[in-house]
């Protein structure tokens, strides 16, 4: 038996209304044998980056074949294009807005095509909720077998969002806090490889607060003790130890973050 | 191979305890195969009227032969009945209390059962919970193919909803919000059909402001503007573009809205 | 066709995050015909003794086979163990924290391995998310077929969690509200088997409120009325009929339950 065909969902939608469930509800009437999975549905509303790290963050996890349908939408009805990409093995439905953009920067090359084709939509497309009628159902027919190409023409120039880069500074570098996380963790935009080699010799400078080396686990620093560490995306966080680091630095995103190399060392 | 069943939960339960995971659980035992979707578990508490508009919402879209399990039931453990209802190749189990019933206007005539089998009900039923214990059984055997006669006794007389009918002005027609989405779209009772065919000729009055016109999508309006529009349900919706038009007008369920055709027009 | 294998999870980590996503992303790229279930993901964070409390709850209907994933973690990147436990039929994966020790109590015996072999984890092992790493694909392994010994040595004396006990008082039975749920009802540390056989002939202190008499139902009491009743787990809850006890009481985890007999009776 083959695997089942999956189909990872992110919106901005929230869970307390209906429009995920007529999404999914859209998704098995096309392919009943598909597995869904919920990424996110509380991106805040129409904050595309927001939505764009969060898909960033799960695409190195997804089974080869798997198809990310997501939906945050500032510009439907407008003229902004609805894509299907095929990228490293996965596909993405959703607007062309940057949403995807972070992603595919990690993916071998990607081909898109404009959903246009009418087999593969609902007959009648609302213009305030392409979601349902437009990406679900083309997210659908990808999962159960239909090749990118059939769902239209192919586009090219994909929206990138614009994402503050890590920049060199005269003892470190600089950075800024990208998203905060469930747990109050500042997940910046420096990567692994933004960091000096040697984590013990750098202090940590954010909102005030200064954090000595970066940490390997929790467990190595104090109860209530805020920390600098590379988590589980690969960025550099700031922690506390059974805390909110958000709550305790008042610090959100655009929060500037600075890693110096210690005086000295 | 046939299609996987498919069962589709509502509920006032939120996703917080672990009683939406006993439905689940309790399904699964008896019906392996069955795809499980949420429509909702954040229903406010014993709120009817909100679960009957979200499942009224989400029924177009379902897939033939779909269950939905809907449980907001103040009168459990009263004398309230507990039902199945078959309609419009969909069906329908939870208690008898209004529920359904918009939904099932919609649908082609419904037949319903009192669900009392004692085989298709666990042993032992909580008289707090019988989401878990009636409701969710009964559901899975459905989606497994048990006959809705099966279940118990033909039942006559579903109870009802009261929703707040339009009415049509001197100089237009009054409607009512009914209600307030994720992205704090008022949602009124005014149907594509109450409204006049002449869209642009129209002003819209709710919560002391007034809006000129009937948009076709958001993207006609400017960030921030206040617009009307007739909504993925078919439904006139207040909305802001990009924003909260509940927190705009600081209105919510029972804020009047009154279309009127433009003096002069 | 045998049944599809199930997976139910449980977590601290909010669904606003793609932290949950991750976990079941990775089990679905090893074993993609299971069925996913939700426990929970609004545990409050690190709260070992909530997460605790809602696997003992749910253990009862998961069906035979069921492999429970849950991951409530303060202590990761710590030394302490991660663990795959079978008992009652059913498996568990996740860390030795006391987490699983009430539901576990009520199971037949258990035996339990230190989730190690390289072949059943992730490559490389995040020391701030082993729920993605390590706990997820143990779980997929396991409700794909494999033996709960493969993945390494066994264990023995698993963490168990102290949780407060009814005690006898002079006139009755003292205990504590554990839990407080969705609907605001008061869920006690007191079973069915602590209070006394005439449930007409006794008074329920809390909070400085006086309760006369066990009621069988809400329906029983009036429309914001208190009540105690044994809920659907089991336990004495307080609750108000169409309301909420904890925003009534200003209760919470913690307040005192005093069961007496009435004087005279």
């Amino acid at each position: 038996m083959a695997a089942r065909p999956i189909i990872a969902l992110l919106s901005d939608f929230g869970l307390r209304d209906h429009y995920v469930a007529a999404m999914k509800a859209v998704v098995l009437g096309i392919c009943p044998d598909v597995s869904l999975v919920d990424i996110s549905h509380d991106i805040p509303p129409q904050d595309i980056l927001a939505g764009a790290l969060e898909l960033e963050a799960i695409v190195p996890y997804l089974p080869s074949g798997a198809v990310v349908l997501a939906v945050v939408d500032p510009g439907v009805g407008s003229g902004r294009r609805a894509v299907a990409i095929e990228a490293g093995g996965l596909h993405f439905v959703g607007p062309d807005n940057g949403l995807f953009s972070l992603a595919l920067a990690g993916l071998s090359q990607a081909t898109a095509v404009s959903i246009e084709d009418r087999r593969f939509v609902r007959e009648r497309i609302s213009r305030t909720f392409e979601g349902r009628d437009r990406f679900a159902p083309a997210a659908a027919w990808l999962a159960c077998g239909t090749a990118t190409g059939e769902l239209g023409p192919a586009v090219h120039g994909l929206v990138r969002l614009d994402v503050p880069a890590a920049t060199r500074s005269r003892d470190g570098v600089e950075g800024v806090v990208l998203r905060v996380d469930h747990f109050g963790n500042l997940v910046t935009n420096l990567g692994d490889e933004d960091l000096p080699a040697l984590r013990s010799g750098v202090t940590v400078h954010v909102a005030g607060a200064t954090i000595h080396g970066i940490a390997g686990t929790y467990a190595e620093v104090a109860p209530g003790a805020l920390c600098a560490m590379v988590g589980s995306t690969g960025r550099l966080e700031i922690s506390v130890n059974g805390g909110s680091a958000a709550l305790m630095l008042k610090a959100g995103r655009g929060t500037s973050a600075h890693v110096r190399l210690r005086s000295g060392a």
